[in-house]
């Protein structure tokens, strides 16, 4: 088991994922931060900002910008768990270093891009491109899986 | 560690585990179709088609096929993620082969149903029967991972 | 293998895992729950309850207790997926039994209270500081993994 977890490819792994992971993680105290400053709350609970009980009803509502924060994050999970769950089943088929670094290093770029792109709302194809760059990415880590030994 | 992952019964998990994350993977540019050929976007800079600022604010519109294709991703990423993360465990108790199979497939063959049948509309009860069918393999192998080894 | 899979620290953090995603789990039947009771559908196919069209139709609507329930499964789908694979990564590290034990029942305890005081709408800070704990264990935990071992 030492063998496997002090290996080289594994290390990267486990640093990539939860780097990652991070980021993803990091999406809930930045839709806080936007809940806050936008005073747009979904919780009624929330709303102790407000004085009467109308200006607290008020701060019920839908802010675009919690919003795009709140797409982000959703695509971070559509994309960011599938890719540790399948790159580690990738890790434990035994890949070469570099074309292991290369793929997770692929990923990881992508989805900090992918975010930033998001939340700042920058002009198409960028934000196509980097969530496009992570699947390929996970993808290709899925069919290494597959091709390794397939049993059905 | 080459023992356990050469293991049948791993290689099953892991086959099936990434056939059912691809297609949870799938869902994303099927969302991405619907969008498109619904004109029915949720941000702003991806309105490109429209020609007048008027035209692209009208695509920032929820549609009801959109919709249903994002509570079908979403209802895999309830019950998909958990699948593969607790057969994970369950694969390390050293499960007999056969039973493995039939949770795998199980589960496996009940997710594509239900996408299908979420996706087509399908009248009740063909979409909770198949989300029921899933839970249940998951619950199973659940019980058997506290079964195999409860330290509280 | 049989080593690790033994070991008091990976059979904590199996049965840590496994309970925490039924807890996440459970959120699904609770929804369906608060559906039927509330008369409140996403989708037409599932108002078979309502005789006639009209009343049909009139179930497809958005009732706060239902999106309560919702947000709370999505809020533990954000933080309780993180924890089992950083927690797994964690548990490959080697740490001490006393600290997994801390950070796993940490974890756990957090969520479980997270999870009651969200559906039961109690005022805040409990619920942010439920969830505060909870994140706060996780990213302990992904900080020893990446002390275990950076490879960037």
């Amino acid at each position: 088991m030492a063998d496997f977890t002090d290996s080289e490819v594994f290390l990267a792994f486990s640093t990539y994922a939860t780097i990652v992971i991070l980021k993803m993680m990091f999406m809930s105290p930045l839709t806080a931060y936007f809940r806050i400053t936008r005073k747009a709350f979904a919780n009624i609970e929330d709303t102790q900002m407000g004085k009467t009980p109308d200006e607290k009803k008020k701060m019920l509502r839908v802010n675009e910008d919690v919003e795009r924060v709140r797409r982000c994050h959703q695509n971070d999970i559509e994309n960011v768990i599938p890719f540790v769950l399948v790159g580690f089943l990738y890790t434990l088929t035994g890949p070469e270093l570099s074309t292991a670094l290369l793929l997770f290093r692929l990923f990881v770029g992508s989805r900090f891009v992918h975010s930033f792109v998001y939340v700042m709302a920058w002009p198409q194809p960028s934000r196509g491109l980097s969530f496009f760059v992570g699947l390929c990415a996970t993808v290709c880590m899925a069919y290494h899986v597959l091709a390794a030994g397939l049993r059905l």
